[in-house]
């Protein structure tokens, strides 16, 4: 008998489990609690602001796009289709899940060409990528990008940066540098060491493996790939500056404009942030000139929190030539991988203000008290399960709730209520337009 | 010659279309434009704030969720799967969007069974169903839900549908009707008419189209699913009330408690937008008793602009038995049609205030004004194409910027800058203290 009972538990708890694994969430995906939702949100509503601050408009596209759409970026040089969630529709057309919200702008521009330009616009929303889930790396993650569409200007370059430094010191970091590079310059520079221009995509997403796997296995890569002499140019990149380059390219349009742009950062109060650094060149093909990349002082194992640069021939692949365009997007998962890792913010458990318990027979009267709470703006919740105050006290320590308001038959006739702050456990009594006011700052 | 020109154009032109074709959105999903987007964030950071207000709860979960998950609600009774955007990973699992956002809370509170209860959650985020795209609706859209887990209390039903209720009048809706009616005392009244309860689901769903296609096509439907004899049943719901409720179940516990709602509705301040609708079903089977719908007095075209009801059964499904719930959820895209059709909300076509003007050489100094004005708070943007005034004035028309800053030598020289308005064309001068105090309201 006691035999056949250890049978059936371990059956059930077999079923449990089986219920379990099947519910999980998807792999590479993850549920944010109300608390991580408080942090996720004062994140992105700075952000946000910020970026409207710099005169920036907020667009939004849909979650999917058709297949073309999403593959035809790949012409540009990087083949990204094999990590795009893709799917048919019942309609049989090719769908796949937005990787970035590059692409979808360039489309939405290209299906507006009467927008007026420059088109300053910010989207923060969440991408997908078929990813091998690890340390700080999802399958579905957010961005928030800021882009100039329509500018050829090194002032437009510098805007979009700008909002993006304004948005990182607006969350509290101070200790930051922004790598900057132009990929155009760097290919004269390496025709110059004799390796042809051809070779260069190839060639710089090799170098931008740099900081993650070392100079040794760059320079294999790159042997692997078939590109020769390389040495010197590698050389020159890690050990130069505008000195320098100025000696090897005097000439050089792209110099001077990336002094323009030096110059100009300064003018703008973005030059004590700016490093010029010859071997940061980004992975992505698609950008023609200037490249950035923003790193957190002692947090490079987290790589860049930002990145970005021009991009004059992408949207061109949607249909609308003519359209330069630069930009730059924050990391806002790894920024809030630092803001806790470093306890930048101190996030209440709950937003929710007070816990209004009804003492006996007074629902009614505490409805009341917090309908007055709600109307004045004060984020408050009521017993719903007509439970006792001992399990309510208990109930609002679960929760972080930083007060309870007790309202007993003897509180209704005085019109005095006990709050309780319920992590001193200190109790007063007050009218509620006392406590309006106490709980209102 | 000139034929082959023609050839030329009409090959260009061909090839545009195919581009503009191949990069069209896909079918029932929109973008939002910027002054979209003023309207919509107003929306729902509204409801965001009243729900918080309410002590509600903010969760996030992943768009996309394992098959399982999402066919399980089917086995409650209604089967979504066919409308579900359905793909497979590249690890070969079978995954799909989420087509509301009840199933993923369910899946989390399965997932996280300590959750101190009762768990007061809120959720805003796009879901996706694949439907025929139609006026109004749409393959993604958003949903506003809030619901409070672990507690069977008529008051927490009451606590939902108040958080929607302020919401709607938060958002300046006045005259709209609460329609309430509870399935299970429904069922009752269904077996004392002689129909077999098991009928019942098909029954309510056929009845949940009454104000789509009226009466003579409802008592259609219900006969060809085999239902017989309903007519005194459908007459009776059509035709009576509570009094007439009392007299056919003068001991049913279901109207008990269905009183004591519209009881507690009016300490509650709720009563006067509730109605007590027998004919109001909803189609959802896993509505176990309340069920609520929302419509706006003349805007009946749009049908319920919110609805919910409780469903005690369905987190059970997910492996968390013993888990009562109620809930409530907004339709945001239909409200957010209701406001533009009726002018609700005059939203600015652009959050942008000022748009800074260098004229001659001085966009150093014009920098450092549109960095003062931007370290105020006041959103501002900058010529960044060094464009003339003329054109710089029309720009900022076409964006619907109010005001324009001249920075030119004689300003820089003054430190007085000419701003102008750009509706009234009126010109002054003011220093920039002035000029932030004047736009920071």
């Amino acid at each position: 008998m006691e035999l056949e009972i250890r049978v059936q538990f371990s059956v059930r708890a077999l079923s449990l489990k089986v219920i379990a694994m099947a519910f999980e969430k998807a792999k590479g995906t993850r549920d944010f609690s109300p608390q991580e939702m408080s942090l996720r949100n004062y994140v992105f509503d700075t952000i946000r602001r910020v970026y409207k601050t710099y005169g920036y408009q907020e667009l939004e596209t849909p979650a999917f796009e058709r297949w073309e759409t999403l593959s035809a970026k790949s012409a540009g040089g990087e083949d990204v289709s094999k990590e795009i969630f893709r799917f048919t529709d019942y309609g049989e057309r090719e769908m796949g899940l937005r990787f970035d919200l590059t692409v979808p702008m360039a489309r939405y521009i290209a299906n507006n060409p009467m927008i007026p330009r420059p088109f300053k616009r910010f989207q923060i929303g969440r991408v997908w990528r078929y990813d091998q889930p690890q340390a700080g790396r999802y399958r579905e993650f957010w961005q928030a990008d800021v882009d100039v569409v329509g500018s050829t200007e090194v002032e437009a370059d510098l805007d979009a940066l700008g909002a993006v430094v304004a948005s990182l010191k607006a969350l509290g970091f101070k200790d930051f540098t922004v790598e900057i590079n132009n990929r155009a310059l760097l290919e004269e520079l390496a025709e110059l060491f004799e390796i042809p221009r051809v070779k260069c995509p190839d060639l710089f997403r090799c170098i931008d493996k740099l900081d993650k796997i070392g100079m040794n296995s760059v320079k294999k890569e790159i042997s692997d790939k078939g590109i020769k002499n390389v040495d010197k140019f590698l050389k020159f990149i890690e050990t130069s500056g505008m000195k320098e380059l100025e000696e090897k390219l005097p000439e050089s349009a792209e110099l001077a404009k990336t002094k323009e742009l030096l110059k100009a950062s300064k003018a703008l109060g973005l030059g004590k942030w700016l490093k010029l650094t010859l071997s940061m060149v980004r992975g992505l093909a698609y950008y023609t000139s200037f490249v950035f990349e923003i790193k957190v002082k002692g947090m490079e194992k987290y790589g860049s929190v930002g990145a970005g640069g021009r991009y004059d021939d992408l949207i061109g692949v949607y249909g609308k030539s003519d359209m330069p365009a630069t930009g730059c997007s924050i990391g806002v998962e790894r920024i809030i991988e630092i803001m806790k890792e470093r306890k930048m913010v101190d996030i209440p458990k709950t937003e929710t203000k007070v816990l209004v318990i009804p003492i006996g027979n007074t629902f009614k009267d505490a409805a009341k008290i917090v309908q007055q709470l709600r109307d004045a703006g004060i984020p408050s919740t009521i017993d719903l399960m007509k439970r006792g105050p001992s399990k309510l006290f208990s109930y609002a320590n679960s929760l972080g709730i930083p007060y309870s308001l007790a309202v007993g038959e003897k509180e209704v006739n005085s019109k005095k209520y006990t709050l309780k702050n319920m992590e001193s456990g200190k109790q007063e009594e007050f009218g509620i337009d006392k406590i309006i006011s106490k709980l209102s700052n």
